[in-house]
């Protein structure tokens, strides 16, 4: 094969380029203007691309020989290292093809697959990390030679350029010897070699994807050269002893840096044990584990980079770090090999974190066509509209009722807690999980039976509880009986014959306003930003509840007491453990990783408690619906 | 001010571009295709600069607009962060104004200034450390705050695009608290910030250049404010335990893994107590010293970084790593504050190490005019030749003789050794240091001895003792009767009645065989490099002695023994200690430093081990040149 340009016949003609690829030795042409990629991929060349050249998955690079690369494009800059720059590297989506040019692109030794899985649906499978197996050549004693070097220059022709982590030039000379002139694997994480192996590993590559969650911690091992999840673990995380919320933790850490080291240690402890388990789960070495990847709240992310986030917890609710940090696991003290890579998803605001722009990938919010409203039920809750993929968010402080909490009888969603409930002429009829007879209820519960009583009258749409004479009126007759009066505004007896029964479960009137100053608080963020985009509820076309909470209750119930307006219940889904569903595919595609990274400056913020009339506008969404006016279906 | 185009009299004419600087807020006219950079010139803006244009130092950035900034340059990707190039910044050297366009550079805070020193000539203060004083405004409840962003903003119009490394985040919520509302110090390494301080702390701003020699570490602390020296100190390398020279440290290396970290451990020990005497001396805070810079030969820049640098013991001499390495205290032990900036010089050649390009910084050696050897004299002779500016080195393995080992009465350059030595009709004069009556002969004086053996005939060029009974022939009786035989070939009694005497210092033949193999290595590797470059030794213009034991051999006692070719003794110069100069200098100016970085791969190396007909070469460059061909003066 030959650059320089020679007539080649049927493929010559006016305002065409000839030009040649390499390693493929493949002489093509195409018309003047044609970018690299395009011509490649004219002539089935495959020059590797994830975003199908946008210029912003920065894999189309390629190596131009035979005339001076042209400056650098936005794109170029971006992707592409200074070291990748001089040396020539440009990406082929944005560059025409030039008359007797080469082109060098990287052989794509992974084969990107699309992997399919019930939670993740099809992605393209790109991790971060990516192994490359080398020959070092023989040391020659005529110029200085110099292992590192030589190790870059056998990468170039696979990866353009590469630099190294201190670790890894460390492990460099052993493995070498090792190796003794034999395959060596080089484990890259973006361009960094972090590892080096003696031999071919390329079957052996993880990465843990992280959910911290305020309760509860949950790693997934996932298996990077397959795309699939090799084990999950879950723990409590180990904050709880200073407090159940996040509050509480805040206060905690207002005690002063002592104290947020206290929780940086916590939490660390807590993930350690999981890394253990998922280890030994999945029997995989742990130097086999190359990145962690983090979602979380914005106070539980301060945490784990062991930044205090005290500020959050009071007015105006000030972090430190917005944007995605990288950096490596022995800065935080987890125990994997000295190098391995983190990566913390960025945040949107104080109260609508890491974890929410982790769901906004995972659910594809941004490329989501027409109005759709996405909330994270929980303590907090997360409330983004998405109007043809413009963000709007918003935090509001919903309580712990959801979670049980605070409600007289109230458990968190565990056995023996009531998660469904029906009222009829004949009574009160009940789900528990387990199937036991009922120690209390959970936040599932709770809606479903604030939203029955308030479809059988037994709580007027202002959330007051029907006095006994007032049900007996209204109501079925076997369902007035379970009203009983108390100084404090009196209940509902859900389980038992009577209010001296010891194994009974009660509904107080005290329960109820709890749930309405949830249900409330969550609604009048779901106002404001529909009044910020100038839509009404029936406008959106869906309604995403993410979050455990949010696929647990009933789509019906939830339309019932008002917590997301009164739309067709078709058009509202549970989407899952959102959150989680995007930490791994930050760790699988790096095209949603960098989606993540990107999302935060584009996403607007609106805070609840800075709006004008605050309190009337949430006054105003503490009320039910008519159970007369609400839509049916 | 506006930056649209209006008549603005009698700088506006035909084929002028008119744009405007910020924070001046003037309006500029110059001729088209004047670029940015000589446009502020012209109107006298202080546009800061350290290469006048080059597009090397990087410093003439400016933030573009009015327009879209154009495609970056090779420079600017050199030298700006991608993050800097996407918010539009560029070098202004590097493009043309352009009509109508605002150019906003960053305030010159930091007056450059040019520091005198006896050592290091006038050089352009210009660390890589910066301190910038910020405020914070206030957080705003409207819209989502975060101290970083907030902190990035308040750089951004001083400095472009600054990132942050995870321990100053750590730093930040504290520091702003305690700042309320006033000024906060940000120091940073480049554009990283890697710390916060409350007030305003720029006069306290420090480096540590270290010269990590294999027999003694010498650490000097920088004001980097002043740009002068605040305290000196130095201590033996505590590898000294494990062998005294480069090859017994190797050859502890090949023990394995655990070897090389006992290696590390103990430089970094000695750094540390040379730290700890610094800051004790000068009155110095550790959390006010920001970055180290190392200059070492090429074992010792390894075991800095607990690399393995056992393969460069043995043929073909492998290294590990060439390129400077930047990395953090704490990655190496070294006790400063956390994230404190770490450089290491890089490396040429397996025994052409970072303090030879260092030397090459502190002496201009890219920039002299003409033929230029520099020598670094010692157990490892490095040489270079710079013809013009291009630079071909090689080293030459002298052995100890020159630190007066392997001498049998010889010693290191300490009191009580024989410096000088001249010998005329009356006999022997020495000169000891310290002026007491002498113990042994150091390198210098044992260079001196045989220079004036071969001037006065005691020595036959070959490097033979003349025998007492030829001595008596042909030399002043007051020397030949100096001369005494024995079974290895005699020797000469240089102090003392006779050589019963206690107290007698004796240069036996075989001494002045070790002399003869030390230079001849040296002078066969200077031969070589002339032989490379089709030059004689006459044609060379300047011969530059560096180290220690250069700046104390006499220039004529060099050129008798033929250790240098035989020029003018004018056109040969100690130049110190210039890797401890150039150490300092990589603190002082970033010029220096990028100078540096660039230099090696410009550099050839040539192998003498490697050449043909080695062994004949080596062997002609043995024998001392006939004193009556020696030109004088």
């Amino acid at each position: 094969m030959t650059s320089t340009s020679i007539d080649s016949g049927p493929t010559s003609a006016e305002g065409m380029v000839k030009a040649s690829f390499l390693p493929e030795e493949m002489e093509v042409a195409a018309p003047e203007g044609t970018t690299i990629l395009d011509a490649a991929y004219l002539h089935d060349i495959q020059v590797e691309t994830v975003c199908a050249g946008n210029g912003t998955c920065g894999k189309c690079r390629v190596l131009i020989k035979g005339y001076e690369p042209p400056p650098a494009t936005g794109a170029d800059n971006q992707r592409l290292s200074p070291a990748q720059l001089s040396a020539g590297w440009r990406l082929a989506c944005q560059h025409p093809l030039i008359e007797s040019g080469t082109y060098i692109h990287p052989a794509v030794s992974v084969v990107l697959k699309t992997v399919t899985s019930a939670d993740l649906g099809d992605i393209t499978l790109h991790p971060n990390v990516q192994k490359q197996v080398i020959t070092l050549p023989e040391a020659d004693l005529h110029s200085a030679s110099f292992e590192w070097p030589m190790t870059q220059e056998a990468l170039a022709s696979l990866l353009g350029g590469a630099d190294a982590s201190l670790h890894a030039l460390r492990q460099l000379p052993f493995v070498a010897e090792k190796a003794k002139g034999g395959p060596i694997t080089v484990t890259l994480v973006g361009s960094r070699a972090v590892s080096f192996e003696p031999g071919d590993t390329r079957d052996k590559m993880y990465g843990i994807a992280f959910d911290i969650g305020t309760t509860s911690i949950v790693g997934a091992l996932m298996d990077l050269a397959e795309g699939s999840e090799a084990a999950v673990a879950s723990d409590l995380n180990g904050q709880a002893y200073h407090g159940g919320d996040v509050i509480s933790r805040m206060s905690f850490t207002q005690g002063g840096r002592k104290n947020v080291r206290i929780l940086h240690d916590a939490v660390v402890d807590t993930i350690n044990s999981i890394i253990d388990r998922l280890l030994r789960q999945a029997k995989v070495s742990r130097r086999h584990v190359y990145e962690c990847v983090f979602v979380g709240n914005t106070v539980m992310t301060h945490l784990l980079l062991n930044i205090d986030p005290s500020k959050i917890g009071y007015s105006p609710f000030v972090g430190v770090v917005k944007d995605a940090v990288t950096t490596t696991t022995e800065m935080l003290g987890i125990n994997l090999t000295t190098g391995t890579s983190v990566f913390a998803f960025p945040n949107i605001a104080s109260y609508v974190g890491a974890d929410i722009v982790a769901g906004m990938i995972a659910t594809g919010l941004e490329d989501r066509k027409g109005n759709v409203l996405m909330i994270d039920v929980g303590t907090n809750g997360e409330i983004a509209l998405a109007v043809d993929g413009q963000i709007l968010t918003t935090a509001a402080p919903a309580g712990p009722a959801f979670e049980g909490a605070e409600i007289i009888q109230g458990m968190r969603a565990s056995p023996g807690a009531i998660e469904r409930v029906r009222l009829d002429d004949e009574g009160v009829h009940l789900e528990v999980i387990g199937g036991s007879a009922p120690k209390g209820i959970c936040g599932s519960g709770l809606l479903d039976a604030v939203a029955e009583m308030l479809r059988t009258g037994l709580v007027a749409p202002t959330g007051r509880l029907l006095r006994p004479d007032e049900a007996r009126e209204k109501c079925p007759a076997a369902l007035a009986r379970r009203v009983f009066p108390d100084d404090t505004g009196g209940y509902f007896l859900l389980y038992g014959n009577s209010p001296e029964s010891e194994d009974r479960v009660i509904l107080h009137a005290a329960d109820i306003r709890q749930l309405q100053l949830a249900k409330g608080s969550i609604r009048c963020g779901v106002n404001a930003l529909l009044a910020e985009a100038g839509l009404e509820g029936g406008d959106l076309d869906e309604i995403l509840l993410a979050g455990a909470f949010g696929t647990y209750i009933d789509r019906n119930a939830a339309r019932a007491v008002g917590l997301v307006p009164d739309v067709d219940a078709s058009r509202i889904s549970a989407v899952g453990n959102a959150a989680g569903l995007g930490s791994r595919m930050g760790l699988l595609s790096l095209e949603a990783r960098v989606n993540a990274e990107l999302l935060p400056p584009k996403v607007s913020y609106l805070e609840l408690s800075a709006l004008q009339d605050f309190q009337w506008k949430f006054a105003e969404a503490l009320g039910f619906p008519d159970p007369a006016t609400l839509g049916s279906g």
